[in-house]
């Protein structure tokens, strides 16, 4: 069987389970979603899974056995016009790995469960990893609260679709009743085709922190104020955007990019007095990430001495780096080996995943497939049959090792 | 009699002839404009003027006299929440000058206009300088169609004001009959201030320039791309923003301002892939300015070259310099110097005025006043009962030696 090629075909049909569009646009809790679970149901049933659809949305594929439980998944849902593989392909790995394993006779003895969540883009509501969450028990139960662009509440889209909201914080699982979770995500980003390698191991998952930093100048006209006596914001601005890129790039493995950038007055003829950045800085290690926030504001009060102006910096998002478990990643490197491919690549994740939440409930490991020059989010995203192929083998490897 | 008071309470009683709100709020031809012409009505009066509304809604003042005109004036329309000086300052200062010569019984025997320009501002209607522009012959027929906010067409509004828009175009001088044009306007800057000089002689107003500035890069995840391989719009635009503020600030009276900057996608997790900036410049010599620009457009190259995204400039917007005339200029300085004040102060006008038009039909000079703190187009412009006095001086006896 050449399970990478079905992996492609099955991706190829679930992708028009989708809005209209350029790419895939798949929201939680939509008929798209339930089309699309109505495939994932054909792909639970080959792996030998019973589905069932918990409280949050989640379609649940169970197989049963002695001793805590070895959980894989990813979410269904995608941003508007994306590609066929962010989220949905975990879930049809995992699905494959199984099956595979099923056709090949080899019974794993511990129970496993595939689990496809619902929502983890954040798009329709804002909030996202509902499903996740509610294993994890770390629920806030303000999220049911929630309305789309159209009114609609979470609880009641989610209470329609067939889930029940109220029932949703009791489905919390006992940490001891589950071993760990398992991803399969696509890279998206670049450094596994840069290094030719067709999955890697992910570490962890990076810290990430947002900052607003604003700088206040003073407002004029720009034909009449002198170049001298100017205090302006955009300037300043200018100095940091700069000094952070330039900066960032020195530390291995940090990221910090300036996302927004808002100016006022924004007109001809108006020096900029305002000047507010978004700053988000990415790290594995937190302390990494603190070091550098902490030096980039000492950087702001650099550049706003400099060019006249006063700075502000607030934090407006935090939320800490989560390793990923060694044993785990240890068992992925090994199977990538037996699989043939020799030269483990090992990277942290710069975003988030489903697999953010479940590290509250248990040890967390996550592959990576290589993504086709590092582009997702958009239509042109891509995974070969060949690589999904060797991740398959991987996760199926690793799963028969969990049982050993 | 103490001029300047009389100009600073003739000031505060127009500045009534406003919408509500914090300033001055004086569009062109709305009843705050009737108002504020009917009490202009009254000191064109006292000055010993005659006084008629031209098509174009120009209030003119005339007395009569042998030869060439000398024509003086200003507008009376404001930005939103203005001042009390910007534009208003200069009709009020004239009529005060020709009110003074007459108390004083001195005849200049050439004839003189004081003009009420209704619109230099160009807020109601997306075009400024009707008045003056009728007067140069310089008008463009198609602005008549222009609109305001309000679906309002700026002929429909001239007429129904008094104007007679089919009869603007008629309204051109002959230049043979026009010996020059002075204007007394509100500095809008600090330079006065900076010298203590109460008031200061305009060399020539400075030409503009609008350019706009794209980078264009990649976008990708901010968590996934490394710093590396990135080519962020917003950090080579940041490059470019310092280089041209620090490159101006070594150019005598050159100005260069980064206005407006917009980014895409301007989202959290997103690296801008455009960058949009608008680069104004400014300066009293053409070629001054238009090398400047030159070197901006390398600098652009450098800056997308270093950060490895691509670059486009275009110019938008070009309005040459206009020089004063130096026999008015002189004139004026040796005026200021004949009211005692030593060291005369000239500068350039970063900002148009009614002259930069009226230069199209004759000889313009300027006067500059004092403005504290630099602030103009707000609540708080302001100038003093003393400097605006000294302005009133030293344009009678500029009146009286272009008699001699």
């Amino acid at each position: 069987m050449d399970w990478g090629r079905i992996a492609q075909e099955r991706l190829a049909e679930i992708a028009t389970c989708s809005l209209p569009g350029a790419g895939v646009t798949r929201f939680p809790f939509t008929p798209e979603h339930r089309d699309a679970l109505n495939l994932i149901r054909v792909w639970m049933d080959r792996a030998g899974l019973v589905t069932s659809l918990d409280a949050a949305g989640t379609l649940v594929g169970h197989a049963p056995g002695e001793g805590p439980s070895v959980l894989l998944g990813s979410h269904q849902d995608s941003v508007r016009d994306a590609g066929r593989y962010d989220g949905i392909m975990g879930i049809a790995l995992a699905c494959l790995a199984l099956e595979k394993l099923r056709v090949e006779g080899i019974a794993l003895g511990y129970p496993v469960e595939v689990l496809a969540f619902a929502d983890e883009e954040g798009v329709r509501f804002p909030t996202a990893l509902l499903g996740p969450r509610a294993l994890a028990g770390t629920i806030d139960s303000n999220v049911f609260d929630m309305v789309d662009s159209d009114g609609v509440r979470l609880r009641d889209a989610l209470d329609a679709f067939g889930g029940k909201s109220d029932d949703v914080t009791a489905l919390g699982r006992n940490p001891a009743d589950v071993r760990c979770y398992l991803e399969v995500h696509i890279e998206q980003g670049p450094v596994l085709e840069t290094r030719d390698s067709p999955v890697g191991v992910v570490t962890g998952i990076c810290g990430i922190e947002r900052n607003t930093v604003t700088f206040r100048g003073e407002t004029g006209h720009a034909g009449t104020v002198p170049m001298q006596g100017r205090s302006d914001a955009l300037v300043a601005a200018a100095d940091f955007i700069r000094a952070a890129h330039d900066a960032a790039r020195k530390v291995q493995d940090l990221r910090a990019t300036v996302v927004t950038c808002r100016i006022s007055p924004g007109v001809a003829n108006g020096i900029p007095d305002l000047t507010e950045l978004t700053l988000e800085i990415r790290a594995p290690n937190d302390s990494i990430r603190e070091d550098f926030a902490a030096k980039m504001k000492a950087e702001a009060k650099i550049c706003a001495d400099r060019r006249g102006t006063s700075f502000a910096i607030e934090r407006t998002y935090l939320q800490p780096a989560v390793p990923c478990a060694q044993n785990l990643c240890d068992v992925l490197s090994k199977s990538i080996a037996a699989t043939g491919h020799a030269g483990v690549v090992t990277l942290p994740s710069g975003a988030t995943h489903d697999a953010s939440a479940m590290a509250d409930l248990c040890d967390i490991g996550m592959l990576f497939v290589r993504c086709r020059h590092g582009l997702s989010h958009r239509p042109e995203e891509f995974a070969s049959a060949e690589n999904m192929g060797v991740a398959i083998d991987v996760l199926a490897n690793t799963l028969m090792v969990l049982g050993q």
